[in-house]
């Protein structure tokens, strides 16, 4: 299956932060419309909804929920701090049985204050303090490694390497990792770590996006599919020569896009998709 | 020697773009007039000068010239760029030859329109190149890793086990690795990799600085020695476990600094490098 050209959109998955000036029921109707068929939901948009019947609306729209965005930030040098972060984490599970996706995402978190080596220690502890709970909602959890720019607040696992040391640490079938490209591209173990993690059978989620030169901002100015210099196509044979058959799910962060009409850019992200992913 | 405070400055050195408003002539005074007694020299504010005669302007003020930054910048998909590059490299040799430091930092490069693999090729090629004139010349060229932030443009070389990798490959004593905390901090394998090149004599140069929460800015806002997470005394223990015993070389990129009264910045460079380095 590897560097095909992708024909149809049935494995597109789209997370709502991608086009953020959209509801939830916004973007639900107009993903559908263009003959997106998958969602990854952003916990911030359900503020003030009713999850369950939020669920039901997306199901009737024939999206498949692939995951809920995100749970972790585990890390911090003060103690209440880390107790209410793992009482966040059992929320969003709760949440994510509600909404009815078997998925959350995990950014994991880093505090600067404390040693990456201790930070780690804490996210490990978190994940497994809310394993019983992510067990019996039938929910599962991906470590998704994020780009080395954001070891100091956003997690201090950084490679695709580190997050698979902790999932086998973990050894539950409960967990696993996400692999997006814009954090692990530049990496040179990245194929030997997504068969290593395709073994595990632990390749929950495909999130991707490009990375532009220059890149203006170090969180909300990632490109479009076939934009920047991302290997995209390599990448996608090397997760689906796993096995992976899930959705590619389009988590792009930019100011610029979402500045733009909203209608157009999901239209620039069916193009990118199809010509490039 | 690891963990013990910093009580003097023997072996400070400072990058003249640290204190980029200065021309190199009022850095050097100013530098030595503080008990600096090392300084590095970027090639730019060499402009119009007489290359001989300023080395003898910094050795007259007992500066040691630590290195010359920075040659590199190898590859591109262009060929006639390749061999521009390669030029410009063999200048930058003649002109640590005239100054009279006998070491090169490579900043490698990268092009975002080729491959990591194809970049890093170019990189070693291009190394290789130059060697018969940096011998001739006695001078070493120390491969810097850079934050995988930077390799669409800067370097596809971002871990210092990549740099140890190269240096290994080409095999010369004139070729070896410069450590930057700011490059390298978050990397789980930092330790053993300091000890690699350490073990090789490869381990030409330390640069120091520091990461701050929020970072604003992606190459002109690094933080002074203290201020940011990275474990500075902790690294610079690996370092100095090797043997190494050269200088610590403090180099800020800065808008925010570049801003303020230089006299004062300086000594706030020297209160981070004895108080937190």
């Amino acid at each position: 299956m590897s560097h095909e050209p992708i024909t149809d959109l049935s494995k597109l998955c789209i997370h709502t932060i991608t086009t953020k000036p959209w509801a939830i029921e916004e973007a639900a109707k107009n993903f559908a419309a263009a003959g997106v068929k998958g969602i990854t939901v952003w916990r911030d948009t359900l503020a003030g909804r009713d999850i369950k019947k939020t669920g039901d609306l997306l199901r009737a729209h024939d999206l498949s929920i692939v995951s809920l965005c995100r749970g972790g930030f585990f890390p911090s040098i003060d103690k209440t701090k880390r107790q209410a972060a793992i009482d966040d984490n059992r929320k969003a599970i709760e949440e994510a049985h509600q909404l009815g996706t078997q998925l959350i995402v995990l950014v994991c978190g880093a505090d600067p204050a404390q040693s990456l080596e201790d930070s780690r220690q804490q996210i490990q502890d978190g994940i497994e303090a809310v394993l019983p709970e992510a067990s019996a909602a039938g929910v599962r959890l991906a470590i998704e490694p994020l780009h080395p720019m954001y070891a100091d607040t956003r997690s201090a696992i950084n490679t695709l390497a580190q997050a698979n040391d902790m999932t086998e640490a973990i050894n539950s079938p409960w967990v696993g990792v996400a692999v997006d490209v814009y954090h692990l591209w530049w990496d040179p173990n990245l194929e030997q770590e997504i068969k290593r993690c395709g073994n595990n059978e632990a390749l929950f989620a495909f999130h991707i996006c490009d990375w532009k030169s220059p890149t203006v901002d170090m969180l909300n100015d990632r490109g479009l599919m076939g934009e920047g210099c991302i290997p995209l196509k390599k990448i996608r044979s090397w997760v689906e020569a796993t096995g992976f058959d899930g959705f590619r799910e389009v988590e792009i962060f930019s100011t610029e896009y979402w500045q733009q009409d909203q209608s157009q850019f999901l239209q620039k992200i069916i193009t990118g998709y199809k010509n490039h992913a």
